[in-house]
């Protein structure tokens, strides 16, 4: 085989064999198929398009390029969630205490934020103590003991996909959907879990700006999984206004708490719930997706939750003080109310203007490496729907220093669009695809 | 700039400025720009396309990226020419003689044989002695001295077309009009003639397959001449079989030098003479195409043209004597007769089959940098309409051992298509693009 040949029969639209497709991966990981023959692929991919069939054997070839994690010794069901990012999305820091507080384990891999769109991983890095760098035997430990692991993705599972991920972010090949679902997917199959909901963020905050293409992207993952062997259900959610009310890593933190106590954002509960019972009916502890919301609901309620929470913050290494007394996590020392020029119902608050001067405060990241600030971010203290007075204000500017606090203010507050007419509160949770 | 928002404008279709192009060309010659960034760029180039100002702008900015000669010295007006390849296509050794003797100077650059097509500096270095290494000095002292130069392509002229060149070969992007009209602009644009006839070769020995296509690459061609202004004429000429009969460095050289005598084959003595009345319009020696072609008929019938390639070879360091005695340059031991299996009309002769046997009997290169052995090749007896009887000779190989020409034997024979009706030989030139 030669690489020429097969970026030619993706170039003239042609489907690639299996074979094809892995001696082309296998030829990434070797050295054989150099950088301008990925780059050439990748964008004769990002144009053509590739079939389902395709996109499946893509992501077994990347799954094979690495190490698969056999959680098979933590019982019969191992949960795992995915988020295609969004801002305020604190999601994984509800879900994963609530189900497994319901007895199913979930071990999860997660990233940190890039651009607009926060990580997992540096929400829990605000934990004093907090470890997310583990072994494999870590993992693997932590989630037969807690039912709960979040740990940061290691090089050595997909790793074909950490090179194609790095090349498409400069070779403008990012938005391809099978580059896409197959670059999920080859990390959640190789990190070992039984099934695994994806929330597929949906709206001016979300990498999928339409409901038609997140549906498709949800679809080339559900269709993954259902090749290769691994359950997998999305929902789809909105992403037109940040997710509960906090925006920052350490904010988003409490709000988790909050949020576990009972006390949690409409929305933010609405998408954490949806996406648990969606787990636990795959896992099969309930025979209904609404039964599987009521065992969630008397969870949360129990506060048995935020026990599983405390576990798992300590079984990884982390200060749990925090939980009785928020104030232990990292606080900025500036704070700025951002108030309302005029009175009026919110119309839309935009998600990225609001996730990109979260980059710009601090909190996230313009480019890989950069440092992050924990502590800093906003709270908004409206949603779309909502109706505010002149001069109240739309949201609290947590930051470093009152320069810092008066660079943003301005894209916060024309974040907020308002209107004189009412306007309908948006649903947090469009579609489920399964 | 970005090099990712370059590539991504490309990849949806937009119209690079040409400060884009420029400075995406020159990010590649700075290392700016990665080759998987350039990858990327030439598979949405070559599936998108590019408007003609695109191209022009892009040959622009290849000839920008090195030297460019000036051959103002040598008088008005110097002539260039260039063939996109072909099989048996020995022309510029006809041409340049004819032209030069006719008062035109011609400077060319040119290059080696790769894949089934033939290359005129393989050629001109089976003369003992010949040197194709000229430096910008050399050539314009040739060129300014007898008339006439032919010498390898430099590095630095238009030196991002060489990088380009490159790594289209492996990324699946050679097929693409306006890389292919660039990449042949720039280096004649860059090597300072005032005006260049374009033999764009059609047919199955031929890149271009197609007539459409071929007059496609004409026309980006020409417009890329009128944008930056340099005076180019294309002419199309057959490919769908050999040009004339000796296929094979030397052996060329011989039909060469027997077509400035007078008793040249009718097909390359057609193209030939086209080719080169066109210059001698072009170049205000004529006061038409058929004017100039009468001029040349008569330069050829007087041996002048003879004299000046000989003038040519001896200025370039050869040894003349083969002029005299055909037998002084390289002879290959075996000589073998391909006969017929049965009775009727060349229907077709497969010029492709016939350029990639030359490769095996080593007369070509498979990849670059390969030995060549200039003595090998095919002489053949038929042309297309011809009528050939059971056991007559369809051609005789040249080879370097018995071995070696049985290997060849089958492919030659079954180039030559045979059938009962009587065939119209096809026509020499197609059409003039100007």
């Amino acid at each position: 085989m030669r690489a020429a040949d097969i970026i030619a029969a993706k170039r003239d639209s042609r489907e690639l064999s299996a074979e094809e497709i892995n001696w082309f991966i296998s030829g990434i990981m070797s050295g054989h198929v150099t950088d301008d023959q990925v780059g050439a692929w990748l964008m004769a991919v990002c144009i053509r398009g590739m079939a389902p069939r395709e996109t499946a054997d893509l992501t077994r070839a990347m799954v094979a390029s690495g190490k698969r994690l056999d959680l098979s010794s933590v019982g019969p069901f191992v949960a795992d969630k995915h988020s295609t990012g969004g801002v305020g999305d604190k999601t994984t820091l509800v879900v994963a205490p609530l189900v497994a507080a319901a007895g199913v384990p979930v071990g999860k891999m997660s990233g940190r934020g890039l651009g607009f769109s926060g990580g997992t991983i540096d929400k829990l890095e605000s934990i004093r103590g907090f470890k997310t760098q583990l072994s494999a035997d870590e993992f693997l430990e932590t989630v037969r003991k807690v039912g709960i692991v979040v740990a940061a993705q290691t090089s050595d599972l997909a790793p074909a996909d950490g090179v194609l991920y790095k090349l498409r972010d400069v070779t403008a090949t990012v938005e391809s959907l099978p580059l896409i679902a197959s670059s999920i997917m080859s990390k959640k199959i190789a990190a070992g879990a039984n099934g695994v909901v994806l929330d597929v963020k949906v709206g001016k905050g979300a990498f999928m700006k339409t409901h038609e293409q997140a549906r498709e992207l949800a679809e080339a993952m559900r269709d993954i999984g259902r090749d290769v062997g691994l359950q997998a259900r999305a929902v789809l959610s909105g992403m037109d206004q940040p997710l509960g009310w906090a925006v920052g890593n350490a904010l988003e933190i409490k709000e988790a708490v909050q949020t576990l106590r009972g006390e949690g954002p409409g929305d933010l509960v609405e998408v954490a719930l949806t996406l648990g019972s969606h787990l636990l009916h795959m896992a099969g502890k309930a025979n209904s997706v609404d039964e599987a919301a009521d065992v969630l609901r008397s969870v949360l309620d129990s506060g048995k939750s935020l026990s599983k929470f405390r576990e798992f913050v300590e079984a990884q290494g982390g200060d749990s003080a925090f939980i009785d007394d928020p104030d232990l996590l990292p606080n900025a020392p500036v704070q700025r109310e951002v108030t309302s020029s005029s009175s009026g119902y919110i119309a839309s608050i935009d998600a990225e203007a609001i996730g990109r001067a979260s980059v710009e405060i601090g909190a996230g990241r313009a480019v890989k490496g950069d440092s992050i600030d924990h502590s800093v971010g906003f709270v908004l203290h409206y949603k779309i729907g909502d109706r505010v007075e002149r001069g109240g204000s739309l949201a609290t500017i947590h930051a470093a220093s009152s320069k810092a606090a008066e660079a943003v203010a301005p894209s916060i507050e024309t974040a907020f669009s308002l209107t004189r007419e009412q306007v309908q509160a948006p649903p947090s949770v469009l579609e489920i695809v399964q």
